[in-house]
């Protein structure tokens, strides 16, 4: 197979080649470095390539294969890279940011140790909004990421290089973290798949934390069989972070039961105040998910905008906690547009912090007493509206800044609030020919019904191709 | 035996003459209120007595102890009267405000509950600070509470009922509640013994909160032998309040356990600071414990104004956040003095508070490393100053209430902080003939080795004999 080829595979089907021995992880690895070098002239998204040492674990992989006693993992010899903001041992993560840790990791994050374990080389890792505070994907200390459906558009973030790599075909998947929409946001702007866990089912043990009562991590993929295969390794408790103890769930299995029957609630009075163009798309995506069985109910969606206000409170409450020594002695070191969020936090009082934490388990009841009453799952935008230019929404840290930042979050950031499981999916291409994505929330840890009905979804429509991307001419 | 008796026992010894039947409960629930009756018009310590259910309750116990199956509990068929601030079915607490529950209780708070289980007879609820956000004892609303050893004096707060009803023999034992000294304050002020447990060792489920990171319900007490009986009753894990966690010692085994070694750290440079005959007092009480076995080592005790400054972020923080409604609708139902701070939590940031939060683990790692490390327990004083008069300290939200109330909680607030079981068990007199008290902090969970201390001092001071108060003439 040549690197192309290989770059098509999902991941589950590529360890399942390596595992065999119909290609070696030497080979597998190779051709992902190829593939990083070929695109990363255009897109941005490889911050930092690690050759000498994967090659090393790739023929240390390989020799493992050879031992009678050989059993891969669920990820055995297949090449990743990701969100550059996990502790890796021996190595300081970029955090996307000038400001760094000062000392290399001491131990790996659960997340990379588990996906080790279960046999993953990792050769790179991935641009990322700096300390990923931001939506659109720009980066002014290591360059802006690029979305490989028009180099001239946003890929959105703050897990930018995570998409643009998996859309590219770089790799099958890629870790991020969704805080307010950093995986959902990007995934839909780059055409591809991804899933913002329940709140505490995946450690953010030694993951660098933005707002920790909303951060969390999760894959994107072009295949949602990956996005399975990626929750099956980490999910599950971890002492090492005492908010993740749900059980897991038979994931992978899900992706293949039918979503016959599942109630979809959509509220469509949402649609009025999007891009008609876009409202036109997610009917269709809508249309696959009701051609599989589901069944449409209408549900009424409660306000987003005061959710979305109790997000904010908590977002900027604890991001400007995490920064505020290094607001003080190096405010010179942040781009404007996180030192200007950031300033932001210092005006949230306690008080309101406080009910915004107060009131999410009242809020989450009236979501599950409410339209979750009468839906399994809840059909809502990504974004909306169309993927904006890198110039258009190149705003830093004036006027136009919050207006901007929410015209891209304001369906994903108040979603976060709740907690709750929550899958992007691409529809299918507005006139720019650029992707699009919709949502579908779950109950809580109800991780399995969204990857039911994604599944079936992709069995409709397919797996997005890899968008080969080589240098700018 | 008289009322006067009955009153003079502490509870365990109560319950095991009422288990034997060598006295009903009847007659010692009778002999309760009228000792309350008798007291009540010159301490005001009760706010309201439930004679008839208290003597149905007691006729109830007594018929249960002539059944061949009869198995009194710890505290079987022992009238108790507790600060009126936990739930209890079809009630509704006083709070000591004039902002009250609307609804009555659905379910008793898990102390309540507990308590009744042991065979306890509730008959009274006790006087406290409005919304326990008050150290002296003042209650604009349902009146001052008057401390037993001379009633133009402070009783402490916010547990002022329960301090003085035990004080002066109402009761053998009463439930307070500490968040920055209200159980230790004022059982200092009375001359009795009281204990702040370990953070997370008693369920808070049910009780009204001041600001939950450093709420605790324990124990007012004559005899520390009674302490060890309540935590007996009352820790271990509660599913409904997920801070409660953590298994329950052998609390009443450890107060005859000899305190022989133990190592009392002490930082002489906190006397320098406090009245010269407090620092006699305690001295006094020092030599004792060392007599008893126990050495004493000299350790640096970090700064506490840090400690106080964190504590005031998250106290002032969580009750202005929990009070937040009631301050917009009702701001006249409070009186001044706890209006006055609750509108300066209003200008706690939350990038203050969340770093209150954060730097616990650290700063108790601290003292874990420090003081802790050549010690097992830390010896305090509780005051540091004479107990005032009700009129000295009765300065209302004006410019002396900041620096009053600093003045009484200075060595009680930090120590809240940490989250460690802290004990005051009581000094000598003083030239007013007033009792005062000390602090013995231990590491986490640690109850039972200040229970051991506490035992061996009681064991050469005596238990203080109650304060018979009759109606001011």
């Amino acid at each position: 197979m040549t690197e192309t080829d290989l770059g098509m595979l999902p991941a589950y089907a590529l360890a399942a080649l390596l595992r065999k021995g119909d290609i070696t992880a030497l080979e597998a690895t190779k051709a992902a470095i190829a593939r990083a070098e070929a695109a990363n002239p255009t897109l941005n998204a490889v911050v930092s390539l690690e050759t000498d040492e994967a090659l090393a674990a790739a023929e240390k992989a390989d020799q493992a294969r050879r031992s009678p006693h050989f059993q891969g993992g669920p990820l055995f010899g297949v090449p990743l890279a990701h969100k550059d903001m996990f502790n890796r041992t021996g190595r300081i993560a970029s955090w996307g940011a000038k400001i760094r840790a000062t000392a290399p990791a001491s131990q790996d994050a659960t997340v990379i140790a588990r996906l080790r374990d279960a046999g993953a080389v990792q050769f790179a890792s991935l641009n990322m909004a700096e300390f990923a505070f931001g939506i659109t994907g720009h980066n002014y200390h290591i360059g802006h990421c690029r979305n490989p459906h028009d180099p001239a558009r946003i890929t959105g973030g703050s897990s930018s290089g995570s998409a643009a790599a998996v859309a590219a075909g770089i790799v099958p998947f890629a870790l991020g973290s969704d805080t307010g929409g950093s995986i959902r946001v990007p995934a839909s702007c780059c055409g591809i798949a991804g899933i913002r866990p329940t709140w505490g089912l995946i450690s953010r043990s030694g993951a660098m934390p933005l707002a920790p009562s909303l951060d969390t991590i999760g894959p994107l993929a072009r295949d949602v069989a990956d996005l399975a295969l990626v929750l099956s390794v980490l999910a599950g408790a971890d002492p090492a972070d005492a908010t993740a103890h749900a059980p897991a769930a038979d994931y992978r299995a899900a992706v293949a039961e039918t979503p016959e029957g599942l109630r979809i609630g959509v509220d469509r009075t949402l649609w009025e105040s999007i891009d008609p163009e876009i409202a036109r798309l997610l009917d269709q995506a809508l249309s696959v998910l009701l051609d599989a069985g589901a069944v449409e109910v209408s549900v009424t969606i409660p306000d987003l905008l005061e959710l979305d206000r109790y997000a904010q409170l908590l977002q900027f409450g604890e991001a400007s906690a995490f920064h505020a020594k290094w607001m003080r002695d190096r405010p010179e070191d942040y781009s404007d547009q996180v030192r200007a969020r950031l300033q932001d936090g210092y005006a949230v009082s306690a008080v309101d912090y406080i009910q915004g934490l107060r009131a999410r388990p009242l809020i989450l009841n009236d979501w599950l007493t409410g339209p979750f009453d009468r839906a399994d799952v809840l059909f809502l935008p990504s974004l909306g509206r169309g993927i904006p230019t890198l110039a258009e929404t190149d705003v830093g840290g004036g006027e136009a800044m919050t207006k901007t930042i929410a015209s891209l979050l304001r369906f994903t950031r108040p979603l976060s609030y709740l907690g709750l499981p929550c899958m992007a999916l691409p529809t299918g291409k507005d006139a720019n020919g650029m992707p699009n994505g919709f949502q579908l929330l779950g109950k809580p840890y109800a991780e399995t019904t969204l990857l039911r009905l994604g599944g079936a979804y992709q069995a409709r429509v397919g797996v997005p191709a890899p968008r080969l991307t080589g240098p700018l001419k």
